[in-house]
Parts: structure tokens; sequence; C-alpha cells
């Protein structure tokens, strides 16, 4: 448990290892490398330094990044997906400059082969992705509410995708209004039921239930959220109301008024997705609605190798295409499909400000390389997002032909009584 | 031309032939089939008939399907698809009580297997689509504007599903009120360049010119449809605001801050998605965004082959994934995707309103045959709509990344000025 606690995100003793042996004086060969990849590199505002090289701070705009031992030159060479990360976390690599510029550089370029060298082409998928847990929801709830309630909104403790109705709005205002937002298009009236896959802490199921009088079913497979989320609810006396059920998703059956998933189809993986959907389809019957809310891709892509290994084993967001093996084999019928892609940036920005306000306190929790490894993370998510290679999308559906459906979608932007 | 005039859907005088000398009275054969389909039909309004039975009015809510010569029994049985349309046109088949439920019926009945006899489950085939004319348009526009515009709307001619933001509307206001849904979820600003692929009788360039002060360029196969725009464009003083060009969409080049296609996608063929894909992304270049709005499916299913046949040949409305050919390939990004099928519901419903209050012009312009084809083509596409057998498509994009989207999508709802 200690050594969970001092090495939570998996780090090793021998990744760092022998990593000053490597650091004598650069020789011909490390520097014909890092000559090659600058002349490649072009009109980029990324360039390369090695050990020795002065600890310049970086031009205005621009990037440096510092390679500090041999191996990790060489590392970054052989797989930059996979070493970037580790290398960063581990301080081998140091960024002088802002670490969004570089990463953002690197996504920016994915798909340009003329001016930018092979480093920063095979550096598209090596800032990281953001994604949320489930398959490894015990690997990463490893790292304790305390953490979380560190940046998280303190409100509802929502570790999905805000919606900025108004871009001026603090993290709590937009978790509020994401979770109207939701309730919205699904048109939530009081006394109906709603069935949740994923309650996190619980907080949008016990929203559901305080701010639309709905009565709600919601299924978790960590027994520390679970914990967490009944607690809560009975400080907030809607026990009556909410029911945490500590079961895989899969287990749900009955039908409701309403079936909504915020942040967990990430995490089912695209060849569970006709099995999801026939679940979702007997959930709402012949008349219900649902909206599953995930983090997408325009294009197929795999997970950045290092979020797959330090920080989301197994998490696979989406195509639109994909997203339809929910919906066309199981009789449903898509009636919205939003893309609000860049309020995921605004929330990891502000998800990173209370990071950054509070970074003494995570270093206490466990150590530099943490530190390091998160803020890699956030930053590679905010990038990603920017640059748009990951996109958030909320899909509201019914049944193919039923015909109770919104007229319009005007309601969902009426100004709230 | 003379011949067009009076058989401008192709029927053939053979096609009816021989009707009246099958006319015998039915035999032991015709009465099994009739018991076998009628056990079948179980709780189905729908009834059948023979020829020789008295013609009955049908019960409140039922239907009397009346087969009138033993070609048309035999007809029905062993290609329904193709064959019903041309029975009913032909007055070989009659239809006591609502053709719109018989139609639904179908449509309604199509994945259960429990009660509903084989002619009925066959029928699901059986009702015509809607869609709108490209590859056919010669075929389509030979039956002139003296006859569309009977019973389009008045101000726009907009042969495509109008919105009605609110239901009371008019298909006037409808039609005003889809292009005007459009041009916001567009942002279309005075000064900006639009280009169309599909121009119909132009009315929505012109409106886009006239209302939102763009430039617009669009292009259009059919001369006689050109024509007609060139003239309505030159009437209203627009012409050094919007271009109608005679080519195919294919030949579409430069950039432009909008690209838009309204009820062309139909047409296009799946095939050649990409390559449309391709085209929209070189329009619109590095900051512009693009709508296209279409008929599509939920399911992947191919055309009644009786308006393959009559109606639109080679149309071919497409599933939400199938869509996913022109963005995906191409670096393109969908932002919003609407499903309004229950609005083109009822733009047929008062189509049909209009075209019944004019039946008698239609059959002075053409014959009886035509005026019951195109009664069961908007009828059959009316059941299509309201039992989630056709959907109605509006995909807003940009490129990959662009990040000049709009925040939110509360502009597009917000009162118009």
């Amino acid at each position: 448990m200690n050594r969970t606690r001092l090495d939570p995100l998996g780090f090793r003793a021998e990744d760092a290892a022998d990593a000053a042996e490597a650091r004598g004086a650069p020789n011909g060969l490390d520097r014909w490398l890092v000559r090659q990849i600058t002349t490649r590199l072009g009109d980029s505002p990324v360039r390369l330094a090695l050990w020795d090289d002065p600890d310049l701070p970086a031009r205005e705009g621009a990037v440096r990044l510092r390679i500090l031992d041999r191996q990790a030159l060489w590392q970054l060479l052989v797989n930059p997906d996979l070493h970037f990360g580790d290398l960063y976390s581990a301080g081998r690599i140091e960024v002088r400059g802002e670490l969004r510029v570089l990463l953002q550089e690197a996504y920016r370029y994915t798909t340009d082969n003329t001016t930018i060298g092979s480093l920063l082409r095979r550096a598209r998928r090596l800032a990281p992705d953001l994604s949320e847990s489930k398959r490894n929801i015990h690997h990463h709830y490893d790292l304790g509410n305390d953490f979380y309630t560190l940046w998280l909104d303190r409100q509802a403790l929502q570790y999905t995708c805000a919606y900025y109705a108004d871009p001026a709005m603090t993290i709590e205002q937009a978790q509020q209004a994401k979770m109207h937002h939701v309730c919205r298009k699904l048109r939530l009236k009081p006394g109906e039921t709603v069935v949740e896959a994923g309650s996190g802490w619980g907080g949008f199921a016990l929203f559901m239930a305080e701010n639309y009088g709905v009565k709600v079913r919601t299924f978790n497979i960590s027994r520390e959220q679970v914990a967490y989320a009944r607690e809560w609810s009975a400080r907030r006396g809607l026990t009556d109301r909410v029911e945490f059920v500590e079961d895989d998703y899969r287990n749900l059956a009955g039908t409701y008024d309403a079936f909504v998933s915020i942040g967990m189809l990430e995490h089912v993986g695209v060849g569970n997705y006709d099995d999801l959907g026939k679940l979702m389809g007997r959930a709402i019957g012949a008349n219900g609605r649902g909206l599953v809310h995930s983090i997408g891709r325009d294009v197929t892509a795999q997970l950045n190798a290092w979020i797959d290994k330090r920080i989301f084993p197994g998490a696979q967001p989406p195509t639109i295409r994909e997203m339809m093996d929910l919906f066309e084999p199981n009789g449903l019928s898509v009636l919205d499909l939003e893309n609000i892609r860049l309020h995921y940036a605004k929330t990891l920005e502000q998800w990173l400000e209370r990071y950054e306000e509070n970074i003494d306190k995570v270093a206490a929790m466990f150590d530099e390389t943490f530190v390091r490894a998160w803020r890699l993370y956030l930053v590679g998510s905010i990038a990603a997002f920017l640059t748009g290679k990951l996109q958030l999308f909320q899909a509201l559906f019914a049944k193919s032909g039923a015909n109770n459906v919104p007229w319009t979608r005007a309601h969902v932007y009426e100004p709230r009584g």
C-alpha cells in the first residue's frame, strides 16, 4: 500500500537506472542525430538541446526540449510515444517554454509531411490524450479522493467535460451547466426514472434527483466511489431517490424513462458497443430516450502508448462511425449529436490551474515524478482537444420510429426558470 | 413530347394489359391464398378482398385492400415491392380506408415476425420513400414547373424538408424557417461567400443573398431549373450576388466561407461520398464551415423498387455511418448533427393537402394513373417518416481542429431580430 502511494502510476526504479552512467559528454553520433532532427524541424518553434548545452530560456513562443542523458535521446528516437512521458516525468527531458506549445505542435503537424522532421511527425502520438476510468478505475482510484478534490469542481466532483454556456463561467458553474444541458436534452420530468451507467462519485445522479425530481438507479464497479456516493447521498437526504448499485453496467436490468452515461463509453471498447446498445435499447423500452456523452475522435487511432501504460489502460475514444455500432444494429435512432470539443480544452485548463495552485500538496501526497506525469497528462489533453485530435460527443437517441421525441431543440436553450 | 406528357412516369400500356381477361370469378386457389394471408394478418387493421367481393367501406381505423384481377393478386405475391405501386396507380388495387394506415402498418411491422403475414412482412419495402432529384432530374423535371408550383410552398419553391420552428406554421413559413435554420447554423455574415451544390429552382441561393448578404455560387445540372432560377434572380435584382452555374457539382472549384447542400446527397451514391467530401474540404479551405442536409436512414436499405423505377431512379438515403465517408477520410469534423424526421412528415402532409386541392389540375395535366401514382408517393413518404424508416439529417462540419467554430448552438435559437 505504501508502495502504491509512492509509485501510484507504476513507475519503477529501474526506469531511471543508469541515466547518470550514460551521461558522459555527448559524442559525435549524439550531435549528428540532433543536427539531423533540427534541420528537418524547419520553421517549427521547437528546438532540441543536449545535456551539456547551456540551459537557456526559450525565446518568446518557442520551446527548448533539453535531453539530459544519452539513453533518453535514444529512447526518444526508438519509441517517442511510449518513452516521452516517462522521460518527462522522471525529469530526464526538460521543457523550456510552454509544454502545451510543444504538444500542440506535435499534434498540429500530424499530417504535414513537408517541413517537420521525423521526431515531430512521430511525436503525433506522443502527447497524451485524456479519458476517464472504467476498466482500470481501481488503478486510477488508488490516487484517492483527496487528490481529485484538489482540482475538480467542488460542487459536483465531475471528472468529465464541462459545458460553458457562458465562456466566463467557473468550473463549478460549467459543471452545473453541463448537467443541466444533459437533463434538458433528455427532457427529464419529475417522477420519471433514470438509469445511469457509470456514477463516478455520484454527483450527476444526485444532481438529477435534486434538480429534476427523478428517481435514479446508477451503476459503478468502484467500491470506494460507491461508498463515497452513498455517504454524500445520505448527507443530502436523497437515499430514497437515488440507488447506487455496486455492479457492472452489463447487469443493468429493467425499463426506465431515460438512460444516461457520461464518460464511460471511452472505456467500453468498440467491440462491446453492440452489446451495450442492446442493453440501452432494453433500458429505454419503446418510449424512453437516452444520452451518451463520450470523448471521441474524427478518425480511428490507438490511445497514446504512455497514457495507456500510466494513466488509462485500455481507453479507446470512438469515432462517430464506431459509435453507430451502439445504435444501428439495435433499432435506435440518433436524434441529436453535439460536438463540444473546445469545452473540454477549457475544462482541462481550469483543472490544470487548480492543479498548479495545489502543486505542493500533490508533491506531498506523491512525489515529483507524479507531479510531472499528471501535468503532462493534463497539458497533453488540452493540446489534443485544441488541435482536434480528440472530440467530445453527446448523442441523444430514442427507439427508431418513436414519435414522442422533442419537436425541436429550442427547449435546451430557453432561459432556465 | 406528347407521349412524355401523357406517360411521364414511364407507365406503358402493356402494364395494364390482359387485366380484364384475367378477371373471371376467383377460383379456389385465389380464395385459398387470401385466406392464408388473412389468417396471418392477425390483429392488423388491414383486410384483403377480391374482385367479386362487395365493395364495402372499411371499418373505422381499418383498411380494405381490394385486388381487382387475378394477375394483380399474383403480381402482388411475387414482387409486392415493385408491383404494388403500378397496380395501385393503374387502379387494379383499390384501398378503402386510409392509404397512410396501410403503408404505416407495412412499415411498422417490418421487424415483427409473430403475427403479421408474409404479404405484410414483404410489404416493408412496398410503400414508397421520398427523395429528391439529381441523377434523374431530367426525368423528374419533365413534369414541369407548373406541376410543382401547384403544391410546393409559393415563396421559395423548396422541394426539401421544411423546419416547423412552430408546429402551427404554414408550408411557406416553415420553408423560410428551414432556410433561416441552415443559415444560422452556418452563421452566415454579410460579405461572405457561399457555394451550393444542387440549386433546385434557386430559392435557397436567392434567400441567402437577400437575407444574409452573402455572395452565392450554386451548381445544378438541370438546364430548365437553371433557366428558371436565373429569371427569378433577375426579377429580384440579385444577378450580381448569385451565380447559377449549369454544371455538375464535381466541377466545383475555389474556396468559400461556406459550403451548403440541401437535398442532393441522396442522389450522389455512397460510393461517391469520399470524392464529395474531398471537394467539400477544398471548398471550405482551412477556416470555412459547411452543412449537408439529406434524407437518411437508421439502417442501410435499398430504395423501394417501385420508387426507383417510377419516381427517383438511383436515389440512396444514407445512414449516419455511411455519411461519415464524407468526413472521416477528409480531415472534416462533425460539429452538430440534427435529425428532424418528423418535420418531413409534416412537410409532406402540407404538400399532399395542396396536391389534393389541385387534383383536377393534375388530372388535366396528366391522367388518373399519374394522379394515383403521385399520391402513393406522397402518402408513402409520410408513412416512411412517421414510422422511422426514413430520417432527415442536417450535419454541420468544419476542418478537423479548426477552432473558429461556434462555442455553443444557442445562437441558432435566439429570437430573430
